[in-house]
């Protein structure tokens, strides 16, 4: 019985800190065989970064649930051989090194795929594996940074701004997931592993498919204009009575005519400035105020349940307290699911947004100890004994 | 010779406007057949959506490209026969309606996997499939608001910002493509499909497993922060002494001296406040002032050379016209490549992040005008004649 999606897939994983370790833990989620290797001694920055609950890191708990671990020193001769060995039974490995560091320990991709043929090689920098400025480090500000997307984020009075959650890392991460698993197809096809290579800034670059499209048709830069959107209106936000701020979704001229109604302005609907969504998008200053003249009297409660009971779409703008006790996010769809830990007890993390019909998909275990696996993984795929293994150990090799 | 990862891979896509199209805009990049239906006369919604060259969408061009176009009428008896032959051939099945609407059309999953076992079923909304906010209409906005983003975006003293791009469909995009590959790796063990539901507003919830982690572990609630992180300093954006602003990233230790000896401030990497990126990230507010005073003192440019020169990261924050002009981006990881359209000639559009070592990735040909299509489906997946389709023309159902 096959109860996940990707099950009898295994993936060596080098990845450390957020975007690789995102990557994995949503394969890991639907099912894959994680086998996280870390350095000996300190393993994954991240097991040092706050949050902490009795000095651990929730960080590195979260985003490692389900994964298997072990140690491996990858600048030791024997180290690499393991690793080898390793990758002789994986069907994929991933890393989010910089670019040039696998070449200088001599285990690139180049000399990995003459080992095994069928490996699907996976990474995730901040500038991609070639170009000139692939030897860069890039984190996720790089990538927000220069993508543009900082450029248009914010306020026409306001500074260039980023996007509060680490959105390079988290598409990226998912960029990967989903470009290895292409990859798999092809090796279906073929036999044969290849290599995919994505950045952060491609990565964003990429999500700005509309905004750069309006540069390279019109000539006219894209630039930060709020809460609206370039191609239609009124798309934005408004302020209530109670100082609140709600969102309204006219996106079509249905749904504008509706609101036009409530706001017991039906007259708005045949006015020859408004009469079509690129009308009211060039025409957004003149509505604005009428939009908001109406919001301002109620409070935001009562305009939103106003605007979902006509068919209006209009939002609350939720804080995470708010959409981690929403009863549809929450509770429906179960995305705040909670994992028993050794030690700290049970964790609230954030769960998967894949549901799939068939297939189990979300946290299945707790993250590993430092070299948790160690014994399970040295033993089972590569047969060596105890008395192996602790020599490994004292040598500093795991 | 197979030189795509997806060949072989044929989908019949029945979204409209963005996060849909983006995702099977991704799978045709990567090879697969996309057939993509539309309402006879109209098309998709995006076909009158701003920008134009010579009256013609550019946003619809650029999303659509590679794609087949078919018309069909799917309220029509025999537009709906139609569709039910199409995904008896189909391997993949992709819909962004408002969920109940494929059910009100007698065409939901629970039909057509009767009629083919094989398919895959993947679907986006605002909120997914099921869950009580499930029949609500869920824009890009909704994602954004309610996931909790916005209300970590912007700045302390302001309000609650969106991303400057759609990001939400973005994402939702992304994964849906990921989510549909991997159930094609359960179908290859059980030859069983199953459906793929992917929620606007789970997919930005998903992205923020950090920012809500911190809320869960410590019940600190995350707020606006501008452009600093939550866990790690300096890490940020600072203004320079020719009116730019500048992105400098130090996320560890190492970087963070490289940074104080070129401020000339090497007294900083002994300050007790300072000493470890847990200090740094608490005491912000003392190093800020520290690191924009020097900023200040030199242009954008030399700042920029200067920190990379140091393998200390940081960037300029690119206008969408830089982006694009850029040498690496536009150049070697060749984002922004070219592809003739009938009438308008040759149109730059977004590339593929999806770079593969073995297999080709990106635009391979327009965008269909409405219908283009509809006699080579129609003919040689469905057998039918000239007399045959001119009828159903006729008769509206293509």
């Amino acid at each position: 019985m096959i109860t996940n999606a990707l099950e009898g897939l295994r993936i060596i994983d080098l990845t450390r800190v957020l975007a690789g370790p995102y990557c994995t833990m949503i394969l890991s989620d639907m099912g894959a065989e994680v086998i996280k290797a870390e350095v000996p001694g300190s393993g994954d920055d991240t097991r040092a970064f706050p949050p902490f609950i009795e000095g651990e890191s929730v960080y590195f708990k979260n985003m490692n649930r389900n994964k298997k671990g072990i140690t491996l020193n990858l600048k030791s001769e024997k180290g690499k051989a393991i690793f080898i060995d390793l990758i002789k039974q994986a069907d994929v490995v991933t890393e989010n090194y910089r670019p040039g560091t696998m070449e200088k320990l001599g285990l690139g991709y180049e000399i990995l795929k003459e080992i095994n043929p069928r490996l699907v090689y996976g990474c995730i920098s901040g500038f991609g594996h070639y170009g000139r400025y692939s030897k860069r480090a890039g984190y996720d500000i790089v990538g927000q940074a220069m993508s543009g997307i900082m450029s248009v984020t914010g306020w026409p009075d306001g500074p260039p701004t980023r996007t509060g959650g680490p959105i390079s890392d988290a598409m990226a991460g998912i960029s990967l997931a989903c470009g290895i698993l292409a990859a798999l197809r092809y090796r279906d096809l073929t036999g044969l592993g290849q290599k995919v290579d994505i950045s952060l800034v491609d990565t964003l670059v990429s999500s700005m498919q509309i905004i750069n499209q309006i540069y390279f048709a019109t000539g006219r830069l894209p630039e930060r204009i709020g809460n609206r959107y370039e191609s239609t209106y009124p798309y934005d936000t408004f302020p209530t009575k109670d100082g609140e701020t709600i969102v309204i979704g006219c996106a079509n001229d249905k749904v504008w005519k509706i609101l036009c109604k409530l706001m017991d302005k039906a007259d708005l609907i045949e006015h020859p400035k408004m009469l079509t969504n690129r009308l009211r998008v060039e025409n957004h200053a003149m509505i604005r105020p009428i939009v908001a003249e109406w919001t301002l009297t109620k409070n935001a409660q009562d305009i939103v349940d106003l605007l979902l009971n006509n068919d209006c779409p209009a939002a609350f703008i939720y804080s995470i307290k708010q959409a981690s006790e929403d009863a549809h996010i929450a509770g429906d769809r179960g995305m705040f699911p909670e994992i028993e830990y050794p030690r700290i007890g049970k964790l609230r993390v954030t769960g998967s947004h894949f549901k799939f019909s068939e297939t189990e998909v979300g946290p299945k275990g707790p993250s590993p100890d430092l070299g948790q696996h160690n014994n399970e993984v040295f033993k089972e795929l590569l047969g060596y004994d105890d008395g192996q293994i602790d020599l490994l150990k004292q040598e500093g090799v795991i």
